[in-house]
């Protein structure tokens, strides 16, 4: 099949989450146009089963084919952890979640051999990380911790405060007490909360952001399939939004994290597809 | 249209917490049958629009039709919020939401006219609580606040947690400093912290449960329209849970909170009606 260098890529998530991951592909591959989707309507994907999270992967990967985009970033964890083998293999367009990047990555900056990974309960119930973690180097040792509340500690806005804190010194506590010299942020969301982390685990501690991997992955993927936008057309919307509930909530939570204002939103029934 | 008296009554919910409703149904009307739906592939609705929490119940009430209810009980807060009048239309068996019920209380019981409501913010958005007090008693004040982070507490098990303790301190002051001598607990999972809600609050304040007051008004609606089961007929299970994902929690964490084993909880695929 030929693919088109110059179409989008398209970016996915459950809802806003992934935009962590679509403001790296922004800030690191710049000539590339992003179809983002976001599942607000089914939002979170964190505490439902693996066959349900690939049901609703597989509607996703319907609507972006239908964009025409190059390739697909799974920028959910959990997604990724439950859905990435099963739509990978409808596919004929290359695709990428966002565990390996950051696994390979730790597994590369550990020192003593003692990864921690924090994300959801369907993530940390996976065990994906450790499948990955341990195939770069088998002798690495990982200890995983779900933190269902760091999410909604996140949406309520409460990023650097006391409770937060206070749940994050909790969660937090058993990986200090393993000793871990690398923490993978195993969420989209983690990395809005980043500062108070690093507080807690101290300066020694690697903390590993799936989102950037992720995006120099993509960068080094493209290349390799000869994929990499020539970047010579110009268009009026390089990045295009697409929800399955609240756009406006969604265009003014992307407004606040993206280095740029978000135009255009827009819903659509994710359930047809 | 005969309706068959001894058949089931449907009680549906976005997840678990609506089985607080189903358990004061089995409290308080001992004869009548039940069939649950809780919509645990979508969850939660709090965070979801008017228009995609309507498609979502109508989807529901198909479902519970085929299983030939007699009556429904919207069980669900933010759906008796955005989707009862919109369903109400379509059917032809009587419906209930919690809403009313607990503001039918709420207006009983206040002193100084000044009540307080608790939810998410669908349900406190929406402004149907008030819309209710002040059909009651027009001179009723109506403070309402929501509090994002009680259901993911509860689901952590947070019950009796100082983290608890702090965040509804934090939520409740405003309620505190309005001087409201009644509360309406506007979720189904706040019954589950109601003695931390107590502390807080204090012994003046009422608490109002609309799990409880939606059941005592299912007894009468049932009466008023000559449907109260006659209780002549032996079923091995008179209670039947359906879920759209992850029948096995579900079944663990409904046999926690109601006064007996579940027996049968069976997974259907809701986007299918």
């Amino acid at each position: 099949m030929d693919i088109d260098r110059n179409a989008p890529v398209g970016v996915f998530d459950s809802g806003v989450g992934g935009l962590t991951v679509a403001r790296e592909i922004m800030r690191n591959l710049p000539a590339e146009k992003i179809v983002y989707f976001g599942d607000t309507a089914r939002v979170p994907y964190g505490n439902k089963s693996r066959e349900t999270v690939i049901r609703y992967s597989r509607q996703i990967i319907r609507f972006l084919r239908e964009q025409k985009v190059k390739a697909i970033v799974v920028a959910c964890n959990t997604a990724s952890a439950f859905a990435l083998d099963a739509i990978r293999d409808d596919l004929d367009i290359p695709i990428l979640g966002v565990i390996e990047p950051g696994a390979k990555v730790a597994a590369a900056q550990t020192r003593n051999k003692r990864v921690g990974v924090i994300g959801t309960l369907g993530t940390v119930g996976s065990g994906i990380h450790r499948e990955y973690l341990k195939k770069y180097d088998p002798d690495i040792q990982v200890f995983a911790k779900a933190c269902p509340l760091f999410v909604p500690l996140v949406e309520e806005g409460w990023l650097h405060d006391p409770v937060t804190v206070e749940v994050a010194s909790r969660y937090l506590k058993e990986l200090q007490d393993k000793n871990v010299d690398t923490l993978i942020l195993g969420c989209t969301h983690y990395p809005l909360i980043r500062s108070t982390i690093r507080n807690i685990m101290g300066e020694g501690v690697c903390l590993v952001n799936p989102a950037y991997e992720t995006a120099l992955e993509l960068g080094r993927l493209l290349e390799e399939k000869n994929l990499l936008s020539t970047g010579t057309q110009q268009e009026e919307f390089p990045y295009r939004f697409y929800v399955s509930d609240l756009a406006d909530e969604f265009k003014a939570f992307a407004s606040s994290i993206l280095p740029y204002d978000v135009e255009m939103t827009q819903k659509i029934d994710i359930e047809k597809y």
